[in-house]
């Protein structure tokens, strides 16, 4: 009788994240005071879902400058994952993964046990792990606003990418939650 | 006694369009392959209620080029308005408009009897009439995928602009359509 190894289930990768209608995730000098603070918008349960934080360089930098003020409440313990080849040290328990090892450090870390896998951008990282096909879910928080310019949420992908709808909820403040899979099944 | 004048409904400007995730209105070569055409998905009540278009020359440009391959089946009978400030004619029926007498133009078909307007884009004169405060809501039927590149929905918005949430509606294939007023109370 063969040896039957059970599958374990892959960790998804998750970007999640606030936007404005326009797509932009923070404005031209880094506001997001645009974000709503009101209610839980279901990042608690979020939370509870992931273990772990990838994100580039830029948001890395963006995060260490406003220290404390970049902190957001219920925000778990995670191992974060900083994408970049030109820092040569992050800080004490982050891990530098340079972008030739990549895709290979990050199909590691899938397929390793935890929790789900917070994407939190920017753009350069999300587009480059949504066409290498390592995103598994979308989650948008659609502010009802345009801000017209910033950092956007989607920049450089060079294909089409299909998605399925998951999940809408639509809170009284006008806030649209907005969940996909990749992959189009239409 | 004083004479009273029955104050008029204006007319609504409606940014109405098909979009990408993304926020993309076509695809880099000016694809729409991608617009669901399987069922109404609520473009029938809409051209009930509107009687006239805005458009800008790019957009116009591209109706001509494809003649009756951009024919939308169930489409009324409209006046169009060409905003162009470099166009000097414009096919028989429709009406050129230049931007210095614009906000004039726009605030006096507003003002005038009809139906709603249709704003159809492109981006340049979206903006434009945005900012001047005399869009009055936004319908968007966001589609399930990400297209990378294309003809962005927005550009060149200078300010925050705030929405209400209006309604949403999602649709078994995916789409969500979302439909702001102008203007934000939150």
């Amino acid at each position: 009788m063969p040896f039957i190894k059970l599958k374990m289930r892959m960790r998804k990768i998750v970007l999640g994240l606030a936007v404005s209608l326009d797509g932009f995730i923070e404005g031209p000098q880094g506001e997001y005071d645009w974000c709503f603070t009101d209610q839980d918008y279901g990042l608690s349960a979020f939370f509870s879902r992931i273990d772990t934080v990838f994100m580039g360089r830029k948001s890395y930098e963006l995060a260490q400058k406003l220290g404390d003020a970049a902190a957001i409440p219920g925000m778990p313990r995670v191992t974060e994952y900083i994408f970049s080849d030109t820092l040569t040290t992050v800080k004490p328990g982050a891990i530098l993964v340079r972008k030739p090892e990549s895709v290979q450090k990050v199909k590691e870390i899938k397929a390793s046990e935890g929790r789900d896998i917070w994407l939190y951008g920017g753009a350069d990282l999300t587009s480059f792990l949504l066409q290498e096909g390592l995103v598994d879910e979308l989650w948008l928080s659609v502010h009802p606003l345009l801000l017209g310019s910033g950092r956007p949420l989607f920049s450089g992908i060079k294909n089409r990418i299909g998605l399925t709808l998951k999940e809408t909820k639509t809170y009284e403040t006008g806030l649209v939650s907005l969940t996909y899979n990749l992959g189009s099944t239409v």
